[in-house]
């Protein structure tokens, strides 16, 4: 790897790569991003456990992707952005996070900063990060104001206001999944009931389909799931939909107004010019996405001024995490 | 009043006067606010109806304002700023206000600037105007991320995002009191369930209060409003809750619930540094406040991280719509 006093002289605007990291609960992915945005080079490994090892691992990634880019691009690289699933204090400080075995107050971007002192360094949350790549380089391009929804295990968010990402004073907004929906809903992970997450996250149509399942009203959908209810995905209403089956098409109606009572709520808040939809839940396409924008519509919105909000799918994939990641540590806001 | 030459001429940074207006369902409130941002008189006058009376008062106020201004302070007026009760598009033109006769379309900015070409305009939602006065000059001040929410006829509010008003793609943005928090609550006028405001307004502690005396549990309250049920009003169940009233205590309670449930939502989105409580509710003091803290600091936010939010009252009473609306004919951003 390059030495501090190298990448000092050589670093210069618009010609330096920049590395994404998008630390993920089961695999970490390393991307390499050209002055002009360009994704050049990924990298995945498996996702290690504790602080030390996490750490480790992004070093390893850096020192490749940096050899990299010094051997294919011939360039260096001057700015290192992380994506981390949880909670991210402004001071790039991963408070919280569910899905890492990472503890807690893991320090991420202070110690990156020690191990690469000539890189400029970002440590946000993954779905900031996500919805930045989208709006960056993605479905949202040309947008200032944007929402960006994640349905995947939960439900997650990130927004763009007048270009500006949301970040929140302590670093924790748009934690869109737990705005309760319904104070008598069923209790969510996070101590509140009736959460936006337990309605419109895959594990919610998941239990949905289940309970049709058991009351005898997804015979299709069960089928495929080897008639075993608690076996049943998402995967198995998209192809009972694909199939016009009916129950599962009553599956969907109910999921796909709770997903979109959610979303008029955010339209009630930002008035964005569009929704983008992310997650593993997006790649059910239309079959999802018609029924929400149907609901949607039907959602009275700001008395009727509002209904012009399109609701899109995101476009670039499991790379937007890292990809983003890499951008927003090439920005010079100190908030990020 | 100057003609556009003499103000033209006149004009210069840090010495001109600006005038702000707040027009009201009932009156039209105008301000001179100095260089500084100190407000320097006001006058009051009721609302006409139509577009054309509504201008014309606008010009009438505008005038002795410009007047006021060239005789006591010996300064012209540069930048006019008038807050609107209702939907203000990004153009400045009132889409849409229930309280307000002045049908739809009212192009108000474009007209403004014909009337006052010397002058800078800015249209804008009044509780945008009254947020934004609160950040600049009131409770917010020195604080980033401020969610200001006024709890009076209906909900309204305004966000500040790292220093900046949210206004929306359309200028629609913060009608939080259009937040379904319970889809089988009570039918909301925007025809959509259980909107906040159907929990969190004045009109809707009124209905509670009114729905707890017909059941009998209202006693103390009821004898207030002379035994009938529909003349209670919020000042009833304060004065019950001064006297250490029960009822009113329990009133009160299921409430501010209510109210914190939306606030916790809006923490889970905004994550501000405080949230500032204007309108005619807040005139309560803490018999609202510290209800509202306690269910706001037992609602889980992002896992408990989050529980440091301050709830304060607005500090500056009814100038503040005006006075924010001075403050943002003076941004030159033009998103506003």
């Amino acid at each position: 790897m390059a030495s501090k006093s190298e990448l000092g002289v050589l670093r210069a605007p618009n010609s330096d790569l920049t590395i994404g990291i998008d630390l993920g609960g089961t695999k970490v992915l390393g991307v390499l991003v050209s002055p002009k945005g360009e994704l050049l080079d990924h990298i995945r490994t498996p996702t290690p456990k504790g602080q030390d090892a996490i750490v480790e691992c992004i070093e390893d990634l850096v020192s490749s992707l940096v050899q990299l880019g010094a051997s294919n691009y011939k360039s260096n690289v001057s700015a290192l952005g992380v994506g981390v699933p949880g909670l991210v204090t402004r001071q790039g400080s991963l408070n919280f996070a569910a899905n890492l075995e990472a503890g807690q107050n893991f320090e991420l971007k202070k110690i990156l900063e020690k191990k690469f002192p000539s890189m400029a360094i970002a440590v946000e949350n993954d779905a900031n990060c996500a919805g930045w790549a989208e709006w960056k380089f993605g479905a949202g391009q040309g947008v200032d104001d944007l929402v960006v929804i994640t349905l995947g295990t939960g439900v997650g968010g990130s927004a763009i206001v007048n270009k500006n990402l949301v970040i929140g004073s302590q670093g924790f907004a748009l934690e869109p999944g737990h705005m309760v929906i319904d104070p008598n809903g069923p209790l969510c992970n996070c101590g509140r009931k009736g959460c936006w997450e337990k309605f419109a996250s895959g594990t919610a149509l998941k239990e949905l389909a289940k309970k049709y399942a058991l009351e005898g009203k997804a015979s299709l959908v069960l089928e495929l799931a080897n008639n075993d209810p608690s076996a049943i995905t998402g995967e198995h209403v998209a192809t009972a939909l694909k199939q016009s089956d009916v129950q599962a098409g009553n599956i969907m109606n109910e999921f796909s107004l709770g997903v979109a009572i959610g979303l008029a709520n955010l339209a009630n808040i930002f008035d964005p010019e569009k929704f983008i939809i992310s997650g593993g839940l997006v790649q059910m396409g239309d079959l999802l996405l018609d029924p929400v924008r149907d609901w949607f519509s039907n959602q009275p919105l700001g008395y009727n001024f509002r209904n012009l909000i399109n609701i899109e799918p995101a476009v670039l994939g499991e790379m937007a995490g890292a990809w983003g990641a890499a951008d927003l540590a090439l920005t010079n806001d100190d908030s990020i």
